[in-house]
């Protein structure tokens, strides 16, 4: 069989992971463009890309699969660029964290969006992985909100099962969602925990109200809980601010469920409702069983 | 020097741990009180106690310090029990997550409120570690408001002093601080992240909202970040509805204060206003640096 040929824009942590996975998992040959000529270099030196190159038409050119890896703001522009240079057979898809924007700007049929439930807040190719995406859930989904395989015609067919199984072998499962129900999930299961975690911190810090505990104590105010449920706050604004301006719509609606789940709680706790609150944590023990896919325990140390 | 003496009553993870560094760093005698046999015999296997004694009048006889270590909504009939059968030179204290109750309720010169921060979801003196105090703040206030060492008689101050100092062998430092100071900071260091993360798993689970994926994969539908951030979901109702029902009064306040924190937030969103966003982000950054008294790093993983 021929050689599978990968172009990567944007070689950061998930384009450089990428790069690894398919040359690693799939003897692809990948070529590599990046804005940063830096960051061109490291991926280059890390073994994440074959080939680093210049301009964009360049690095698509004879690509068999092209992966979008630029910050979400450059996303559409990235693609559009990519497409127009891209062959007939070509497949280009994403790594964005939000998809409406993307699907509802680009009506191509080369394109397919995509989002690897993977990462962390390290960035940069010099922490980029091969095995990154293992076990990790990778969204799919295109312009017909209908998505995988229901695709109308043979080359988009074909696309498809050649990004689906090149997915496969980085060890993640292409799993085929709606754009719109895709940025619901990711504004509750993603944006709004970095919302709270912000809020949390800035509460804690004191921040308006008089939260200062006035010593000079070595030890820290908080404990390993709060560390976790905040470990995310404030992470890499040049990433976030512009998933939150992509995703504001749901986002807002995730907010404004939120609120009233607090009043709710805000009741029983005026009500003094011991059996409701017993109640009420219980549940949540349930439910994030249910959203972790845990057999059993329900906080990590039960 | 005489060895030490030292009662515990309530041996679970804490009362435990307490027993276990009594032992281990300050030689001391220590007898053990449960209201559950069984962890009584536990708590002599695992070595936190020399000695398992049938009844808190027994157990505080002749103990130079009493830890009170049973859930929050016992402690203060146990404190009372134990004050009334100890020495007049005796020293009781309690581990409760919430002062503002218990100091209250407790007029005793002898009684110092405290409360380490230390423990996690597990529970049990199964999981009881001689070392878990290590490093942890360790919070003592009494009735007075002002606390440490401002006491008005020798035997009071003599005796904090002898409280500090075993708090010390543990690897803890002891911080006076207000009761009610310590109830507000503790309403959002620790409770509302736990209400929050019952809420995330709820409206991540789809409860009234269709938030169903409508997918049997096999991969998480989270990331590792709202595995973090909802650690203490559901965690422990035995010991968690107590903490919420002492504590109510400043939790309420601390929800109250989040909620327009949140609508500040919604604003930003709704205007897109990118800049305010990054700036805002920014802050949280510095913040949660500052809480968690880091030199340098924003997010845990930077």
């Amino acid at each position: 069989v021929d050689q599978l040929k990968v172009a990567v824009l944007g070689v950061g942590l998930i384009g450089g992971s990428i790069g690894l996975a398919c040359r690693a998992r799939a003897g692809a040959h990948v070529t590599g463009w990046d804005v940063d000529p830096g960051a061109r270099e490291r991926a280059r030196e890390r073994g994440a890309i074959d080939e680093a190159v210049t301009e964009i038409p360049v690095v698509v050119d004879g690509a068999d699969i092209v992966f979008a890896a630029v910050p979400v703001s450059q996303l559409v522009p990235t693609v559009k660029v990519a497409l127009t240079w891209a062959g007939p057979e070509t497949i280009v898809t994403d790594v964005g964290s939000t998809k409406r924007e993307i699907i509802e700007a680009i009506s191509d049929r080369r394109f397919i969006g995509g989002h690897p439930l993977a990462g962390s807040e390290l960035s940069g190719v010099t922490h980029a992985r091969e095995d990154l995406f293992e076990g990790a859930r990778w969204f799919l989904c295109d312009g017909d909100g209908a998505c995988a395989g229901a695709g109308d015609a043979g080359a988009s067919r074909e696309g498809r099962k050649r990004l689906e199984d090149l997915i496969a072998t980085f060890g993640a499962e292409p799993v085929t969602i709606d754009a719109g129900v895709h940025d619901r999930l990711m504004a509750t299961v993603s944006q709004l925990p970095h919302v709270l975690a912000n809020l949390l911190v800035a509460q804690a810090s004191g921040e308006g109200e008089g939260m200062d505990v006035g010593d000079d104590s070595r030890s820290p105010i908080v404990g390993p809980s709060f560390r976790d449920a905040t470990r995310v706050a404030g992470s890499n604004s040049a990433i976030w601010t512009d998933i939150y301006m992509s995703n504001r719509e749901a986002l807002l609606a995730a907010i404004d469920e939120l609120i009233p789940r607090l009043e709710r709680v805000r009741v029983l706790l005026r009500e003094g409702d011991a059996e409701a609150l017993t109640e009420w944590n219980e549940q949540a023990r349930a439910q994030r069983k249910a959203v972790l896919g845990e057999a059993a325990g329900g906080a990590d140390r039960p």
